[in-house]
C-alpha cells in the first residue's frame, strides 16, 4: 500500500493510464540560419496558442471558467514582451536553437519565481515550466497523450497535473488520480475535488511504480493507493465503493428536511463559497444560506480593485441566488502573503500576525468604502449581513460601523435602496476576540467563529508548517475552551453564534458543538447533507453529557479517545 | 525639535562632533601593473587587520568582549578565501583596481545577505559595507576621524554608528548620539544603552542639519533632539539633565531594601539576563535573582552545537554569581528566524508560529539533553530552576520532566550531583497556555509570564511589523485578561508567578500586577531600583482598587486613561 496525502476523497477502481515524462533535454547544437530558427519559434508559439484556447474552452465547460483563466494566463506568460523578447535577443546574439533560448530563458525567470517566498508566485514557477515542457514538445514535435481519449475507469497516474493536464479530463472516464508532488491546496487537488475525482497525492515515486494497464484502488479520503491488489482487496474497495455511493445516495434523503437533532433542537445549516457561481451549488445541495462568502475572488488575478458594480453585482447575485436565505459576507480578508500586487501589500515575516484584513481595511478607507458602498447596495436585494475578520477588540467593530453610518447617509442623499438594518457581525478568530467575547456580544449582531484561524493563533501555529502541524489540532482542549467561551458569550446576550471554519463539518465535534448552544453549523456545499445527517443523530442530553467529560479533559489524546 | 527613535536613555547636552561621511565614489582606471595592485591590496588588508585588532581590544575594555567580538569577525569575513580569491580574480581577469573590484565583490555579497528576510543576515549586509568603507579609507589613504580623541560634552553625530566607530568611543566625553538610521534593536542602540550614552536614532537627515560645533540637547528616553536650542531650552534640559542625575542618586537609597509595597505586600524583584556575565550587573543593580536567563546566547555565532561542559561552565558561573539566589533558566528558544546555520532550521513563512523553542528541542532530543543534563549538573551549584518556553499544553511539560527523569537516572548512575528537587516552570506565553493555565499549574512549579509574546500572540500582532504594532499593546485589555487569568490560576494552585516580559518594569502596570497577586518580577538590571521603588509607592488597597475598575475596560484607550 502506497500512502500519499488525501487530495480529494471517494473511492477508485481503474486501470494505469501513465503520462509520461518525456525526455525535453535539449542539445546545444549551433544554428546558421537565425531568421528560418525564429520562425520556427513564432510558429510554436502561434501553435501554443491556439492549443491553449482550445484547452480553456474545454476546461471552462468541464470545471470552470476561473480554472480556464489559468490556462489563458500562460498563453499571457508566454507571450510577455520581456520574454519573447529575451529568447528572440539570445537566439540572436548566441545563435542558439530556439529550444535552447526558450529553455534558458523560462528556466531563469522560473528560478527567480522560485525563490520568492509566496505560494502563489511560486505558483508562477510551476506554470512557466509547465508553458516550457509544452513549447518544446511542440518545437521537437512530441505528441502529449490526449487525456479527453482514455478510456473509462482510468486511473491517471502523474508526476503532478498541470493545469493543462486536467484541462482535457472527461471525469466521467476518470475514476482517479495518483500525483508525485503537490499538497491539499494544490491546484491537483482543487480541480480533483471541483470535478469530485478520487485523488491520492505526493506518493512518493509513483511514476516508476506503477505501469500502463496496473490495476489500482484507491482511498482518497486516506490517501491510500494500492498497485494490483489481490482479490480479496479488489472485493473489498468494490464493497467501499458501493458504500461510497450507497451514502451519497442515503444523504439525499436529507434533502429539503429539517436541521435538527433527534430531540428538536433546529440549527441553521449553511455553506461556505468563494465564489458568486458557488452558490448554485449551495441551493442545489439543500444548504439553508450562506455562512461564509469570501470576498477575495474578487480582488485576485487582477491589476487593479473591483468597482464598486462590480463588487455590487457579484454580491446581488448571491443574495438573489438564495432568495431572501440569509447571507453571510465577510469583508476583504487578505494580507501580504498573497500576490496582489495593485494593493502594495508588502512582504511580511510573519504574515499571518501582520496588516492584512480588517487592519489592512480600516487604513485603506479608500478601498473599504466601495465594498462596504457595494454591500449596502446589495442588501436591498436579500438577506446579506457583513462580517469582519481578524477583529481583536470593539475598537475595529465600532470603526466599522462608523464608516457604515457614513455611508448609509450618501446613499439616503443619494435616495439608493439597502436594508436600513443589515447586521454586522464578527469573525471570531483571534484569542483576543476570544478574551473579550463577553463585550463583543454587547456590540456584534452576530459572531461566526473562523476555527481555523483562531486555532492557529491559540496555538501559536501556522497550520501550512509541516513541522508544527501536529500542533494544530481543533481537538486540543485550549480550542475547544476558546469555543466554548465564545459561543456561551454570544448566547449570553442573546446573539446568533455560528462557525465557518471546517470544525463545523466536522463529526467529531458536531456533539460537542451542539452542547454548547452553536446556532448555525457553515460547511462546504458537499457537506451540507453529511452535516445534517450527523445532526440528525445526535440527541442533545448525550451531548451535553459527553461536551461535560470532554471540558475535563486537559490533552487531545483523552479528547480525542472520548470522541471518536 | 527633532524626532527619533529613542535608542537609549538619558539627558544629553554638548556641541556636535559630525562624523562625516567621506566621498568613497571609486574611479575606473585600468591597471596595468596588477600584481603591485595585488600587494596593494595585500597591505590594505594587513593594516586593516591591524586597526581592526587595535580597536577591538579597546572595545573589549570600554563595551564587553562579545561585542569586541563583533569587530573581529570583520576581519574573519574579510580574511575569507572566497571574497578574498573573488577580489584577485577580478583584478587579475579585469585589470581593474583594487578598490574596484573590493566594491564590486563586497557589494554584491552584501546585496545577497540583505537581499535574506533575516534580521541577523542583513546585519552581515551592514557588516561588510562597514567593512568596505574602511578598506575604501585605507586604500585611498583617507585618515578617519578618531572618535577617542573627542572633547568632553561631544554629541556623536553620525548616519549609523558602525561597530568600527564605537570601538573607540570614550563614553566619559560623550554626552550624546543622534544618528539618521537603526532601530531600538540595532548595533548603535544595544551598544549606546550598554555605555550608557543617551541616543535618538532615526532623525531624518540629521548629518544634513547640524555642523560641527552645532549645540544640541537630547531626550533619549522620549526620542527628541534639538540643535541649537534657545537659553530656555538649555536650562531646561539642564534642569532635566540634573532630575535625571538625582534620580539615579535617589534609586541608590533603595540598594539593599526589601520589594514591597508601603503596606508590606513583599514580591521578588529578579533579572533578566543573556549572558553569564550580565549576572555581575544584576548582583551591582541589587537584583535578588535571575527571572530569566536566556540560553540563545550560547548557540549562536558559533559552527556547533555547545558542548555540555560549555553549556555547564556558562550556567554553574551564573548559579555561583548570583550565590544561592534563584536563577530560572529557560531552555533553548530558537526558531527558522535565526541564523543558526549548524541547527538545519529551515526559514519559514511564519517563524513566530512555527518550529521553535519547545517544539524544535523535542523533536531535537539529541540538542536538549546535552542543555538538560548540563543544567541538572549546574543545579548542584546554586538555586538554578529550569524554565520551558512556548509550551500550549501539559503534555511539552511532560514530555520535558520525563527527559529529566531520565537524565536524572544516568547522574545517579554516574554519581554525578545535582538538585533532585529541581524546579520546572512553564514560560507563560501562547494563548493555549493561558486557556489551559489551570491544568498547567497543577504540574508546573512555577509559571513566568512572557508578556512580549504573550502580547503578540494574543493580539496576532507581529510586535517587529510596524504596520501593525498600534495592535501591539500590553494595556489592551484582551492581554491584561490573560495575564490576571494565568496569575489567578497559578495563585489558586499555590505555585510561584512571576513575569519576565517587559510589562514587569512598567510603572504604569505595575500596580495592576500586584494587584492581581504577581510573585516575582524580572526586570533589565537597570530597572531594578526603579521598579523597586514603584513597587515602593504602592498601597496594596489602591492597586486592587484600580485593577477592578481596569479590567471593566473594554478598549486598550480606556485602559490608558485609567493609568496615566
Amino acid at each position: 500500500m502506497y500512502k500519499g496525502i488525501a487530495g480529494s476523497e471517494g473511492i477508485g477502481i481503474g486501470k494505469v493510464v501513465l503520462i509520461e515524462e518525456h525526455d525535453l533535454t535539449v542539445e546545444k547544437k549551433s544554428v546558421t540560419d537565425t531568421d528560418a530558427e525564429l520562425k520556427r519559434l513564432q510558429d510554436a508559439i502561434e501553435k501554443f496558442v491556439a492549443i491553449t484556447n482550445e484547452m480553456a474552452d474545454k476546461m471552462a465547460k468541464t470545471v470552470g471558467e476561473q480554472d480556464a483563466d489559468i490556462l489563458r494566463g500562460h498563453i499571457i506568460m508566454l507571450q510577455d514582451p520581456m520574454i519573447e523578447e529575451q529568447i528572440s535577443a539570445l537566439m540572436i546574439s548566441e545563435k542558439i536553437s530556439a529550444e535552447m533560448a526558450l529553455e534558458q530563458v523560462l528556466d531563469q525567470t522560473a528560478e527567480m519565481f522560485a525563490a520568492v517566498p509566496d505560494e502563489l508566485i511560486q505558483q508562477r514557477a510551476t506554470d512557466l515550466m509547465d508553458i516550457k515542457s509544452r513549447m518544446l514538445k511542440i518545437l521537437m514535435g512530441i505528441e502529449e497523450v490526449d487525456i479527453s481519449q482514455v478510456p473509462e475507469n482510468t486511473v491517471l497516474v502523474a508526476r503532478d497535473l498541470t493545469p493543462s493536464m486536467t484541462a482535457g479530463i472527461n471525469p466521467a472516464n476518470i475514476a482517479g488520480i495518483l500525483t508525485e508532488v503537490g499538497g491539499r491546496t494544490s491546484h491537483s487537488a482543487i480541480l480533483a475535488r471541483a470535478m469530485e475525482i478520487p485523488a491520492v497525492l505526493s506518493i512518493e515515486g509513483i511514476c516508476g511504480i506503477v505501469k500502463n494497464g496496473d490495476t489500482v484502488v484507491l482511498d482518497g479520503s486516506k490517501g491510500e493507493a494500492i498497485v494490483n491488489p489481490d482479490e480479496a482487496t479488489v472485493k473489498e474497495f468494490e464493497k467501499k465503493f458501493a458504500d461510497y455511493a450507497a451514502e451519497k445516495e442515503l444523504l439525499k434523503a436529507y434533502k429539503g428536511k429539517p436541521s435538527q437533532t433527534k430531540d428538536g433542537v433546529k440549527v441553521e445549516l449553511v455553506s461556505n463559497i468563494g465564489k458568486p457561481e458557488d452558490a448554485d451549488k449551495v441551493v442545489e445541495c439543500d444548504g439553508e444560506g450562506i455562512g461564509l462568502f469570501r470576498t477575495e475572488f474578487l480582488f485576485m488575478d487582477r491589476d487593479s480593485v473591483p468597482t464598486e458594480e462590480e463588487q455590487f453585482e457579484a454580491y446581488k447575485k448571491v443574495a438573489e441566488t438564495m432568495k431572501g436565505k440569509p447571507v453571510i459576507i465577510r469583508t476583504l480578508d487578505i494580507g501580504g502573503d498573497k500576490a496582489i500586487p495593485y494593493l502594495g501589500l508588502e512582504t511580511e515575516e510573519n504574515p499571518f500576525l501582520g496588516f492584512r484584513a480588517i487592519r489592512f481595511c480600516l487604513k485603506r478607507r479608500d478601498i473599504y468604502e466601495v465594498q462596504l458602498r457595494a454591500l449596502l447596495r446589495a442588501s436591498a436585494f436579500g438577506d446579506i449581513k457583513i462580517m469582519v475578520p481578524l477583529v481583536t477588540g470593539v475598537d475595529e467593530l465600532r470603526a466599522v460601523k462608523v464608516i457604515l453610518e457614513d455611508i448609509k447617509r450618501q446613499l439616503d442623499k443619494e435616495g439608493i435602496a439597502y436594508n436600513k438594518d443589515v447586521k454586522v457581525g464578527v469573525m471570531m478568530e483571534t484569542p483576543a476576540a476570544c478574551m473579550m467575547a463577553d463585550a463583543l456580544a454587547k456590540e456584534a449582531d452576530f459572531f461566526s467563529i473562523g476555527t481555523n484561524d483562531l486555532t492557529g493563533y491559540t496555538m501559536a501555529v501556522d497550520r501550512g508548517n509541516a513541522k508544527v502541524a501536529y500542533l494544530y489540532s481543533t481537538y486540543n482542549p485550549a480550542v475547544l475552551r476558546a469555543i466554548k467561551r465564545i459561543i456561551e458569550c454570544g448566547k449570553a446576550e442573546g446573539i446568533m453564534v455560528g462557525m465557518c471554519g471546517e470544525a463545523a463539518a466536522d463529526p467529531k465535534l458536531i456533539p460537542l458543538l451542539l452542547a454548547f448552544g452553536l446556532d448555525e453549523f457553515s460547511v462546504s456545499a458537499t457537506s451540507v447533507l453529511k452535516t445534517r445527517k450527523t445532526i440528525s443523530d445526535c440527541n442533545i442530553d448525550e451531548c451535553k453529557a459527553l461536551a461535560e467529560k470532554v471540558m475535563k479533559c486537559v490533552t487531545e489524546e483523552e479528547v480525542l479517545e472520548l470522541l471518536k
